[in-house]
């Protein structure tokens, strides 16, 4: 369960990052300069990359603490994961 | 300019990524488990990589090849901020 | 406290790397060309990443269970640091 | 080539990288704290990243910048390999 100030914050962060992706592809449809598009998909990335990191607190405060709680040594293979995924 | 093979390459790709951060805020929606949320974010971060890859070809093939041919110093700070972008 | 098996592996993963890095010191003084130079640097930085992992990995394992277990709400500041560190 | 600087900074930040791998195993075989020891592998990570930011520059400017006035059609493939490995 996502507490519900956090899934506001990722749905907002996923609406923001929504309506970059069509900005970008009517830059392309307008011909804009290359590294005018590259910087745009950087920033997108950085929306992403910021809902990313809201979600992964939530898993970490009651996913992984559950878990570790109450002894399940499978969880390590799952954070390991996570944490690659992030890199 | 993007040649129109590439062109429509790129808007296929963001199309495809604005659809799947339109299905990620329907899994947060639906409250499902925050590593699957996380894992699709990945993939949608991919597909930016994979259109930022085609406009990054197109870019060297045709402004950076222009400009060095015509020796523009100026190019190879350009250039280096694009091989420096990272999300 | 790092088990004696993962301290030994990550021992191990260092003198490569360590290696790796006066093996590319030589590239240089030779004149080899940038881009095989570049894939060893981009090697050692893997062999980095791995040492990384195992000590991530005995982190969660040890201290935030432990932190966890405890009940230090402080631990999750810090394994989020943790997660976001890149190059 | 290299040229006589650009060497010569490649080098000092290569025997910076191979001293901080060194501090690093002297850590771990201190039993530093974990989060203290993955600080300072992304702080090596770091140097070599401008090691490689260097030799990337040469490079632009020479192969990359000869290749391209010599009309050498592979060296887009070459230039695009260079640029995945850094992100």
């Amino acid at each position: 369960m996502m507490d519900p100030e956090r899934r506001k914050d990722v749905l907002l962060r996923l609406a923001k990052a929504a309506g970059q992706v069509h900005g970008i592809a009517r830059m392309v449809n307008e011909d804009r300069y290359c590294v005018d598009v590259l910087t745009q998909i950087s920033a997108v990335q950085k929306a992403l990359d910021g809902a990313a990191r809201v979600i992964t607190r939530n898993y970490l405060e009651r996913c992984v603490t559950d878990s570790i709680t109450s002894g399940d040594p499978l969880i390590y293979d799952e954070l390991m994961k996570v944490i690659d995924r992030r890199r």
